[in-house]
């Protein structure tokens, strides 16, 4: 038939913002801390994840794409770190009732009038 | 025949990351700007949308679930900084070859088991 | 006599910013640390001190003025993040060639005219 | 006499901390903005300062000390945005009952004992 081929087992799974949502809501209610999910608590949860993230960079200097010369471990750690950012984000949204998705797209529509595409 | 009926249109999207992560890509490549997305220039840049975002916070007091008393103005204007950051976080996760969506799954996972559910 | 009586060893001391920041130079100096401090990585050392600081904060709701019930280790760990930021911050200044006193100074003159002050 | 003669009227003066956090103190006094002084409201403003901070330093990839290829009037910026961090974190400190001088000091001096210095 000609065209690309893709194996059955080949499923890229993109995960939802509102899927993680749901899960953390879920998180929230099994340990009975919705209590403490107010908007400034998780924004400042927030803040303290973005520090954690920057302690990674702070000491490297400019680092490449890709993390070319990153030690395994330090990748995985990078990689909690930016979930903990992510999480308390998608949580803050949520306890403020703003649908993060689709602000998320609204905005790239709206950048991309205030920033119209270089003409090469 | 009672009950709500819900019209075929009325589907439920659920964002994903990935495809958040793609039109950023896009974005960035048909400005020429990729040459700024360095790690580390994308970490300052969400850092910059973290304070934006503690701006519309700073001196409210706290502030209830739902944001009952904001004007609808400032609701968008939060929806558009939690957006910003998410953004670059996404976009800063790409530059260092993270799957953040899989993370962030990995990372509730780890959570579900440091924090166990609280017994009722 | 009349009057208040200040004994003689009461005196009130009044750290200077030039005073910390040569502290902190000859600090880099003995430990071959100034290869390290550039702009950025202080910076972003600075961030993840904020990020510290804001764990303090980040699940106890408002707070009182003067942490009327905060435990007297708690204070302490309060004093250690706030020097943290300080520290880094100041070291950020010297590095980037500002004299942040006179900066300092200055912005609150100009603020004093942005907002001037209130007629009751 | 030789030597370096030093003008009479050449006087370095270090600003110090309470002389600032008192500046503060009256600044607030005589705009009635003690009551948005709150220990969370200002750290959230601090973050928003340090926000403002990051930004300037975004897209500049690794920036040399002392700033050599900057335009006079982005460092008058930069002073003007670490003036601001400098001043909320003093008036947070002072919000909360810390001494933010002696704070500092005592930290370097137990950072002193965590990291001795390295024998050359």
């Amino acid at each position: 038939m000609g065209g690309e081929v893709i194996a059955e087992d080949e499923v890229v799974v993109d995960i939802g913002l509102k899927d993680l949502s749901k899960k953390l809501e879920e998180f929230a209610k099994a340990r009975d801390w919705e209590k403490y999910h107010s908007p400034r608590n998780l924004l400042l949860a927030m803040v303290g994840e973005v520090g954690e993230l920057s302690e990674i960079f702070q000491w490297r200097g400019e680092v490449d794409k890709g993390l070319p010369n990153w030690e395994e471990s330090d990748k995985e750690h990078l990689g909690e770190e930016l979930s903990d950012v992510l999480l308390y984000l998608i949580r803050l949204a949520d306890m403020c009732g703003i649908d993060l998705g689709q602000a998320a797209t609204k905005k790239i529509g709206k950048n991309a009038i205030k920033y119209p595409p270089k003409a090469f």
